[in-house]
């Protein structure tokens, strides 16, 4: 029932080298949306702080609980306690700021989605979303 | 692709007069998990402050653009730049407390969407995510 509206155009291509948070040396990168959404993104400016959602395409969803970060030290959680790309759903929460508009294409910071990955939604970020 | 993991139990029933975010006076509600997210859910403990995201299943997914918080003296805007459920990815991102767990059921406060509504994921709320 989920179809891709775009896709991310970004430098980084290996899931396993990506930051694991947009916070930790993510890229800037474009979002290039389809032309049939046109209107929807028609109201983005630079400087919007937005949420991507994605559909991160490479993870596994038979994965139900994860060492944080991949620390095998630290005891395993659930995935619904985590960030962990691997979810019975991988959507991707991404908090980025909009940088440039240039027609349906749109300029994010701080993106660790890798090049190509689906995009599925844009929401403006509100006050009573942080913690 | 995307597949239901839970339904929501909520004493809201009627989407048009539910409130438009959690903060504007929705109520608490379960989650009810299905038991094969079981090992995901069981991290989870009261006092979390998590995203739950949501499918929206009555939104209609054909609207672009809305008069926000259908006021039709505001001007229309793209679906990207609001919180419209109306929106090409009708996905719900609901900023909740957990306030008790029973097995496979979680109480959260502040639930917007109506009963029944299918529950996609849920993620811990990080620093970096607020405004």
């Amino acid at each position: 029932m989920l179809r891709p509206i775009g896709r991310v155009l970004s430098p980084l291509t290996d899931p396993v080298g990506a930051p694991r948070q947009g916070n930790e040396g993510a890229p800037k990168a474009w979002l290039v949306f389809e032309d049939g959404v046109r209107q929807a993104v028609s109201d983005l400016r630079p400087g919007d702080e937005v949420f991507v959602l994605t559909w991160l395409h490479h993870a596994r969803r038979d994965v139900l609980s994860v060492h944080p970060r991949d620390d095998r030290r630290s005891p395993e959680r659930g995935v619904f306690s985590t960030r962990s790309p691997e979810r019975p759903n991988p959507i991707g929460l991404h908090r980025v700021e909009v940088l440039a508009i240039d027609g349906i294409r749109v300029q994010v910071s701080d993106l660790e989605a890798i090049d190509g990955t689906p995009v599925v939604d844009v929401k403006p970020v509100l006050p009573t979303d942080g913690r």
